[in-house]
């Protein structure tokens, strides 16, 4: 990866994670992934103002968490699964970074306890 | 799960995404996947200073996804995978269901068209 798609990459995640650092953000794309809702329908459930809703709306926008689309006084927001899918990517490949060494720590006690084996039926 | 107990858990995931929305905390949590460091030799690759850095490691420890432990002068850290873990489940459980509406959508549209080549037969 080059250092500018590198840098990308990063402010990117930075943006996704910290969209998802809200409970009400999280409950959008919860009923997001139900299927697409307008703004109104979806600030219904929240006791917050319009305006800080809105907000909420475009910060998960600007991460790239949703895509919204107006057709007259109607903004209809539908998940975008890009997002989503670069946050899991981020956390599967550190699974895999501490399995990989849980893995190398456990041939290592099985070889040692292997060795204690030899050791003993050697006396 | 009860009011309290999902609340709980909804402040777990604010601290955790919010720990992750920075791109120092990520590298150290990289680096910690490969195995236990102190805190001066995890700091040495940023150009930042020590008061920051450690602003970075409480962070990390508030979410629980690291853990610290001091003997004399040094601070040794270890990841503690739970965290991560309570991220990829919600992550893992958004994606059960967009994947279930993108099956259902799917379904109909097979049905829908089995119907037009039904009526097509029959005419």
């Amino acid at each position: 990866m080059s250092r500018a798609s590198a840098q990308q990459r990063s402010d990117g995640l930075d943006t996704v994670f910290l969209a998802l650092a809200d409970p009400t953000r999280r409950a959008v794309i919860g009923r997001l992934g139900r299927g697409p809702a307008s703004v109104s329908e979806l600030a219904r459930p929240f006791d917050i103002g319009l305006p800080s809703f809105l907000k909420h709306i475009r910060c998960l926008e600007d991460s790239g968490m949703i895509r919204t689309t107006k057709s007259g006084r109607t903004r209809t927001c539908t998940i975008d699964s890009s997002g989503l899918a670069q946050a899991e990517h981020w956390l599967a490949e550190q699974r895999a970074i501490w399995e990989a060494r849980t893995d190398r720590l456990e041939a290592f006690v099985l070889e040692e306890q292997a060795k204690e084996v030899t050791r003993r039926d050697n006396n």
